[in-house]
């Protein structure tokens, strides 16, 4: 069996969202809300430098989902994919993953751009950004053929 | 206290680098090997449609790394930095990020380009890559700064 660990909250984040449905969903919607992660001042010397980094990723707990739902049905489409394939929260290991913008840092408190975390989400972790897929090699799957049918 | 979960292996990372010191590391590395994530039977309808994406997300777990240290000191560079400034695989949350091309699907097993995890290593979670920041928007904090003194 693999060396597994115990997962600990490093921080929580502070954001407007405090029921999924407000949560902006689908093709098109903003990702632009305003919040803070507040990291624990046990770690706080971890943040030492983060401020130079203009992008973060973000890794979380989904706190509020419960179970395992391997075929998930998207709000961005009418038919289900495999949980791999989507960001469905009822995941094998219920973690999420965001790329937040850095407004700011203000000691163990990061104002970022970008949640689209509950309010009182668990933080895992905290990674630098360093560089992108460029959008041309891209390819989206069933999300790009949703979001044409959704347009046409 | 937050609801947690307990991690488990939804699959194994097969690659060519069974010791830390093979894998390429700091500024110019490639980062092209070719490699295997093998899901393991229990979740293989979760990759349903997965194929339809050129790039993934993979989670894993630094299974043959010990301990925690908030100021790291990066192979890119001769000072410490905050672990959440780095990739060290000595965090609070023993979770590697990486960002993989997918070749092809055959089953359960997707062969993949961008492997830089140990062969061996539990997969967590594997995400569809939907988009990109701009390269123009990033701004690369102490590693820039470092690749820059490498490089003049």
């Amino acid at each position: 069996m693999a060396t597994m660990f115990t997962p600990k909250a490093i921080g929580f984040v502070k954001g407007p969202y405090t029921q999924t449905k407000d949560i902006p969903k689908g093709p098109g919607a903003n990702h632009d809300a305003v919040g803070t992660l507040e990291i624990s001042p046990d770690y706080e010397a971890g943040l030492t430098d983060v401020e130079g980094f203009s992008h973060l990723f973000v890794l979380w707990v989904f706190d509020r989902s419960d179970g395992v739902e391997l075929l998930a049905m998207p709000p961005t489409d009418d038919r289900p994919h495999g949980v791999f394939a989507t960001r469905s929260p009822k995941r094998p290991n219920p973690i999420g993953l965001t790329v937040v913008e850095l407004l700011r840092r203000e000691g163990r408190v990061l104002h970022v751009r970008g949640v689209d975390m509950l309010d009182g989400t668990p933080i895992l972790d905290i990674k630098p950004y360093l560089s992108s897929v460029p959008e041309s090699a891209l390819r989206r799957g069933w999300l790009a053929v949703a979001e044409a049918r959704g347009k046409g």
